[in-house]
């Protein structure tokens, strides 16, 4: 599927991640300029904690002669010829538009702020579905058009595991870019963790890593904080400790009581996860050691 | 001793928390009308979960008839009557510069900061002394004409009690209105969180309650935060778990090693204990329950 | 209309501003605690430059012997004989929704947001109409169940102020307490911001004063500022200079072209309307001398 | 001079702007290959609107045989073949410590900020001298050991221009890298702009453009503004016209006075100034057009 970018802003974006040493940059930069690649992006990181090296470019995919696939080639030659092993690479087309699957539960904030965003054409990429675990939000999704699927979780009939079958079968059907959990309020399973690596992205309603877990705005409010907070990260086995894509917080004082702090936290909830959906889906997240790189 | 600051300018200062009943507003406005006080910031705070109510009034001074002796006189009399015994009540002369002493360590952000601040008359009171654990502040402190007290914790032949006594023995001969540990890295003995409750303010550098303890800029570069924050607090025996006055946050990337954060965390730290020495200094801040309510 | 709020959490709320005298509080205190309210919020200011007094007061309106009208005669009585007579005071019931007309062009960011909010119920009141100069946002509105009504102004047979003829028609039909400009693209004549003074709110795409008028991103991208903002204010008959109910910014940098600006300020946009819009449902907002005092 | 940095914190550092076209980043990198240079840090941006290129890059100093003079020869040979005549460029060494002569009147916080942070060595550079109009923040200078010189602008004996021709006398025999006006309250006559262009660096108190020229925090207070800010920029002969190197705000409400503004407002001064200083001193701004790149 080809989307209808205009030829000007269509772009190949490639990002790298390898152990650091000299001469990366000459190498990359050379490929390209051999390419007639006009790049429009650039941005490249260091780590010295971890010795890695990190990269994204983004060029013009009308100044590349031939396809993405030839271009995507002559990278693997290079690369295996001048590249580290452990190198890390990817070669995508903007002009590919992405797609997204969305887990809900009851909460409609961060899904409709979604639906709007893709509607309006903000996302490089499209809501292919909703799935949630009740019903309330069906009527919601389908009012943009986007199909919508129920699975329970509380049928005494059906597993919690068999749930998830489910809500996998859904999501695969689909081969999404990204599945993104706007307060789905289940914990994933190991296996669908490890499945959807660096794919799957939550939003928790807390500054992590303050409030880990259930009930982080009773927790803010017990504790007295003066600030409260949203965490976008990467969906890892351990709960809430993936890698962190994007975090804000919003200040709050003495008058705010719980009621409050979740009517504001919802914005900042929204605000973080579409800024993290976005940069997923144009490839400027990478991950290293449990951390993130972000190329905004 | 009186202040030099302009008659229009004093305030008489009623704090007051007490449970909540109705009324209560009612009887301390009529208190003041009867005083003929003049009322120029008047602020309220009803705590539905813990049914406190909580209140700061500042009063043109030269509106009162009588010293606020008298006018405390007259307000015990009433409120033994008229309020619950829990009540708790204040009433101050902003003519009556307030007294802090700051102790430190090595670090002198904080430290240059508030001497800058007093020097301007930014808070309403001076530093009366500043004590170190390390020469090293000695000089800075005194450029400003503030005398500096050296009290070791690495000499051998001084236990860590005895230090602590000879800190105590010279913090309690200014009878000081606050007690600031800016950046004092040495833990309050529980004896002195206790005769200093509600005096001693620490700065904790990071958003608590994350990355209590020590070295938090390491664990937030290695988690991969993207803020990192500062909290100003009240001392309790309890670490890093004191009443919140304050606290900010401010942008990190992936760019920032530890040491960029420990740089660009110095801003945090400074101007969050500054707004919460301030405000502690204008009894603005009060405790309840293990939280603040910050009239500002 | 009665809402269907648990009783609980109904509230009488008193908004006022006079000259300010010695004693206010004290009349207000008392005439509540007769009444017997139960106060759960009360904000005062004072501001000395203007010498006018504002206050705010919610009470439980199951604490109240008696129906609002009641007590609002009863206030009226009073403040004749207590208040100077320039003394401008409302008493509302939180129970009785408000109604919100939004008018629009082609930008959906900021309905949709207001649609979702009120879906959910987070603003006292509901989205009685929406009037577009464009059909774009038409089928959005209604998928809401909100009606829409179509005011071309690009019509050669129909002037400008026949179709503002139009618009006012359809939104007085509705009597409602607040008319929202969610980027209506069109400058209000100076009958409708008399006749909407107070009620017509307006979101403007720059930080205030700074880039009046039109295409303000354009206009930050060619100075160079590194925040871009939103500002939320009351509409007046001087173009973008009623006053202010709310402002934010977002940081940029060289990277974000008018393209990149136009997106993110869209979300600081939403927000702040959003805040206004609830302040103003609220009675949170009171406006003298060209300015608001917002009671947040 | 040499700084006592350590080796492997010495960088040589690369800025360059020019017209875009395809290859630049390729023949930079392959020159920086060729010197065996290990790149710490590379920031690059293209923008669209100007066509024009900026990049900076930061190397290890002793990973680059030979001096700093041979790599500034070898790369201005290279320049000269490869680069469009326009391009401008330059290559420093963090090993040599930058002067800054900072210009203040009687306010005393953005002074005694960049004191503090030069002394903690958060600066790659000194602070030379400090030049008053007023002899208030002499004394507090000299505590720092740094030399104050002072020049009355309000003597009827000298002419302002004859004034301004012993400042620039100072100022030029220390022949610095930063010309600071830390709250100096008088304006450059035209030829100083000029001469000191690109390295005299103010700082406004206020979020430009809003507020021009005097007392803006008097223009905030009678706008009713619900932020306000600073902004450091670069001095030209237009007032607060300059190109833009950071700005930065902070939210009042209706309770701020102006008294309170021009407090709270101090903090933001100092704050932006400082990240303004050290980004100049970093070499990480790179202006063009009337606007900055600052790649932090």
């Amino acid at each position: 599927m080809e989307s209808d970018i205009a030829a000007a802003d269509r772009r190949y974006i490639l990002t790298l991640g390898c152990p650091d040493e000299t001469g990366i940059v000459a190498r990359i930069a050379g490929f390209l300029a051999d390419a007639g690649a006009w790049i429009t992006e650039a941005a490249y990181h260091s780590d010295a904690d971890s010795n890695w090296f990190f990269t994204r470019q983004a060029v013009r995919a009308d100044s590349v002669a031939g396809s993405i696939d030839e271009l995507r080639a002559r990278f693997a030659t290079m690369a295996a010829d001048q590249f580290h092993p452990n190198t890390e690479w990817r070669l995508t087309d903007s002009g590919t538009p992405k797609r997204v699957v969305v887990l809900v539960s009851r909460e409609s904030h961060c899904l409709i702020d979604l639906l709007g965003r893709a509607e309006r054409g903000e996302f490089p990429g499209e809501i292919a579905a909703v799935i949630g675990n009740h019903v309330s939000l069906g009527e919601l999704t389908e009012r943009f058009g986007v199909p919508f699927h129920l699975v329970p979780f509380d049928d005494p009939q059906v597993s919690r595991s068999a749930a998830f079958d489910r809500v996998a079968a859904i999501v695969d059907a689909h081969e999404p870019d990204a599945v993104v959990l706007a307060r789905f309020m289940q914990i994933l399973p190991p296996h669908l963790c490890e499945q959807w690596s660096r794919r799957a992205i939550n939003i928790h309603h807390s500054f992590l890593p303050s409030f880990v877990g259930a009930r982080p705005y009773h927790q803010a409010f017990a504790r007295g904080v003066k600030l409260i907070g949203a965490t976008c990260h990467y969906v890892t086995a351990e709960l809430d400790a993936g890698p962190i894509i994007e975090q804000d917080v919003i200040r709050v004082d003495h008058s705010d009581h719980v009621a409050d702090m979740v009517r504001q936290g919802r914005d900042i909830e929204t605000m973080v996860l579409a800024r993290g959906v976005r940069w997923h889906l144009e490839d400027r997240v990478l991950v290293h050691g449990g951390k993130t790189v972000v190329f905004d």
